[in-house]
């Protein structure tokens, strides 16, 4: 059956896979100072355009953001985030298990707004009891976040700057950047992110690779000692090359960038297919599209295709995840909207 | 001047003071194997009606949230507690620091609403990502509420029937435990208390101690190596008299009741003086009472008494704390009740 | 130049890449659920002779011993082991960031032994002072160790005796278990490893994989939520198939037994190439051979052949590490022993 | 029966008793801001002659000592401590709660030797494996040691040169602090141990105070958000006055030496006791003496005076701690000297 549930239902990308074959036979160092990574680093610097940048390999998003997060602030800070937030809903408690609180802000469609966060740190220091609080000491958003939402380069610039103004430190969790970088929407690109926040994660797992997330210090600004907090989580990789050498290839000849327009061209085509059916669709430009369906349309379509379920909107409405990837085909598509058009004439007959 | 600034601004309750000068001389174990402690633990039983119960005593209230929680928890749950919750805003992030995510319910004036809980809970297990989530391990509340108002006996069962339904503890933290049982609105006592949680504290600091907590689990349900982990957690008294002798002096005669009792007098004569001053204060029924206020008002009030500012309400109104406590006497009052007719005539004459 | 470093400098094993690429375009289940986890899973149940047994696939060594041992043990206990073991020297605090104590006892040649185990636990609980001291909760012991030594089946069986007697779980890391269970001193298989241990490790990372290590319970023994737990250490991997498919290939047709055989004969015919130029080596029975060398032996053969230096053993000589592994062939043990006789040429010719 | 077993089985130094009575009636500020902690804190800083210093007052002594690690290490980083050290043995693990390895070094007769310490950082900084290793951060020593003995000017002043040299930095916990400086061979004074450690603590507990350590940052060099750290803790006291008011009578009129010495005389008393009837006594110059007993002796003496059993030294002959205090009186140890005479008596009709 075709899927639509996930960017991490399938392999690797074939020129990752090719890489990881043509390599095998060679040898390296290990722990991060393997020849592939060095490659790899090179490369994403000269993406992000930062010469300077500090580029590390982890294995996987969790880990990355709980890792990034300690290393990061003091131990008796907190991170700000909004409540649909990865860290405060999907790591099981990872940022917590390292002492640091996540102070949660309103989701405004899965984004944060500056002026909530101009308003919770003014409010913050205005409390005399702020002794007997966790201080903040970073910014914590999603690009693209959990609902496929994306901030503007005008919304990044506010925040970043309050940050700087506040001491707050800005992480945006870039888990699957390039399908964020690539929508029509996005009015950056990867060097103006790069300019605009302390630290950034390169998702690799959701584009294309079959593991392996890059954090990129733009400014050279990793914290002192920071494979010794990368090991400490548990989360450096013996055989760094497993991660090196797909980020090499990842970004060789701009296939990160390919893979994130293959799949928002392939969303937008999915919005479109839904719309034609008059199915309603939340805001999302990214390759995660969430559909609202009843109980009877999501039985029939997941005869033909498996999605996932979002959460409930109603009684009668449950909102469902369709996701694209750099695999997603016409082929599939084309099931999605045989599968639509099924779904209506049995509801038109239904109705008659 | 006089304050109502909080109630931990003043030394012990005259009867704890006595007992702490007549004890002074005698030797005794420690780490709470003193004589006093055992003689505190066997009133408190008998207060509770709890013949089985095991009790131990703490010098502080964070420090006992963050024990109990810690030791009542697996690590990998959590604690369900109100936005306006001590652990989650004034705690410094001390249950974080042991690794337990707070996650948050409404707060209606303080306190959780058992509709909120149940639907949490049923809509937590029916996420099948879950096994990404913190596990809800304790219900936490507070009595009285941070923001002086009381749960009935049936809002407390009601919950209590849904943690056990949900295999969650219930722990309330009584901080200000006399203040809440003394007041007019409260609809149960010590013993029933008792027989409705899992655990719960008797604060002493607030309630006429120098400092010390007693956490009660009444069925004789303490943790495992419950002492191993107090003293992990840095709160293993070595002179556990200090602790005992007070709560033995608290506990004998009903002084813990006369003091909620009298705090309670003063607090409800306090109420009555400034509704006839048309203040209009916030819903409590206990030794806090939250006065909304003008910045004029808090200029000239603040000249003969001193008070907590607590929150901005809108741009001209400020709430502000008044405490009562064992030790607010009628001279107080009298003191704010001049205070406020003075205010009243200057405010008449600006009127003119 | 030819490596002798470690065993997770090369890349893949054949059959392991093989299975990667002929399954990389099916789609899968993710976090675990994905059929090559679930096929690796029932071969690793047999050949452990364990039809009930827990299996899952972390990323990491680190990561699996921090995961393991913080899942299993409580928060106020500790892990006992070895001063020289990995989670006490070179894991940068993992097990500790959790909040739990390594304690410590003698390293005999990497080995714990029964008498030191005993002796702890006998004079622990007779010290009346044990409520202040962190309680035991594991022993974790290494197979083979990280000085290449084994223990005996009398010895395991030994300590897991003391273990079930003080109520002690034992976790076995067998990060490089193919190459202990191959070696010809060893006299036990898998399945009797399974049968006496509370949770094992299974490394690929090591024997042939680019990552991935698998936890055993062989009595069908996890904590319960082991997963959320995986989650919390940012251990669950997202496509566990790079871990799941990689397994399956090591135990399909005997494989990771082959790996750990062909391994311990190279590193057999290495000891007889040093033993022939008369230099000495330490214990050990495995794939990891360590040679006490002089600095000028170092520099000559640090020209032909790298290796590690492991510690000075006093101001002439260092302890070195010389490591083969599945990828180790004849033409690698040649260049050795080329560079054995040059040396020993020059050093001849430098004593005329 | 008269009682050796601690410095903490008795109630307050009168002077300090009566402090807390004049001063019950006062209302003050709370959490560390009570004219009580201001006054103590400045005599303090005469005391140590540091007029720059940062002092806070916590509750009892693991608290302490985990709070001032926790606050000046990084999280990356250990703190180096000898086998006996308090915080390896006695904390029930409260360093690494908050995720901090205790790396030991030897314990000579309960000191650390500067030799040691050099030795194991220069083998630290050399190891090319350090990355994977916990990164050492602070030493601590305790003064007196845990056995009673002391460590000269010399030897810190060695210490401290090394902790400057590699950018550790040097906690010396005072638990006992005035019964080490009070002894006839300590060769420096308060305010000298001001000048050569990062951080110190004052015990009160153990000096006459129901409760009460105070930290002293000398040069004013407190950690950012101190107060933050503190409450993370759970160790930041309400009625902060409860400690202010103790350490205010402590440090008046050379209280807290007068009572070191007092103990010290006692202690010195105690030694030529025991020495005129044979009992071997293990090194101190402080006020706990270790005495070496059989089993018979014991059992003799304790029907007299009260003991700790320390440690078994053979199958014949235990250590047992006898401690003096500000409260041993002559009686006491006429008590103890009859008790060793009727033993001595008996012994000699037994030999007969």
């Amino acid at each position: 059956m075709t899927s639509f549930e996930s960017d991490y239902n399938n392999g690797a990308h074939p020129a990752v896979l090719k890489h990881l074959i043509e390599t095998n036979d060679q040898q390296s160092q290990s722990y991060g100072f393997d020849q592939w990574s060095e490659s790899a680093r090179e490369k994403i610097r000269q993406a992000c355009q930062c010469p300077q940048a500090d580029i590390f390999f982890l294995a996987g998003g969790t880990q990355t953001n709980a890792t990034v997060i300690d290393a990061t602030v003091a131990n008796y800070e907190g991170v700000l985030a909004t409540t649909t937030a990865h860290i405060n809903v999907h790591e099981s408690g990872a940022v917590e298990a390292f002492g640091h609180k996540v102070i949660t802000l309103p989701s405004h469609n899965g984004r944060m707004s500056a002026i909530d966060l101009i308003s919770f740190l003014r409010a913050f220091y205005d409390d005399p009891t702020y002794e007997h609080m966790v201080l903040p000491g970073m910014v914590y958003i999603t690009f693209p976040t959990e609902l496929g939402t994306l901030y503007t380069a005008e919304e990044i610039e506010h925040i970043y700057k309050i940050c700087k103004g506040y001491n707050l430190r800005l992480f945006i969790d870039g888990a699957r950047l390039g399908y964020g970088l690539a929508s029509d929407e996005c009015d950056f690109d990867l060097a103006w992110l790069a300019a605009h926040c302390d630290v950034f994660s390169i998702g690799g797992t959701k584009m294309g690779a079959l593991c392996g997330e890059a954090v990129v210090f733009p400014q050279g600004n990793a914290p002192r000692h920071f494979l010794n907090i990368v090991k400490r989580h548990g989360a450096l990789l013996a055989k760094s090359r497993v991660a090196g050498v797909q980020f090499d290839a990842l970004f060789t000849d701009g296939l990160y960038m390919q893979i994130g327009r293959h799949a928002i061209e392939m969303a937008m085509r999915m919005q479109r297919i839904f719309a034609k059916h008059g199915i309603k669709l939340s805001q999302s430009s990214t390759n995660q599209q969430f559909a609202e369906l009843t109980q009877r349309q999501m039985d029939e379509l997941s005869q033909y295709v498996s999605f996932e379920t979002w959460e409930p909107i109603d009684s009668e409405i449950t909102l469902c995840r369709f996701v694209t990837s750099w695999a997603t085909t016409d082929a599939h598509l084309d099931t999605l909207r045989k599968a639509l058009e099924k779904m209506s004439r049995e509801t038109d007959r239904g109705a008659m």
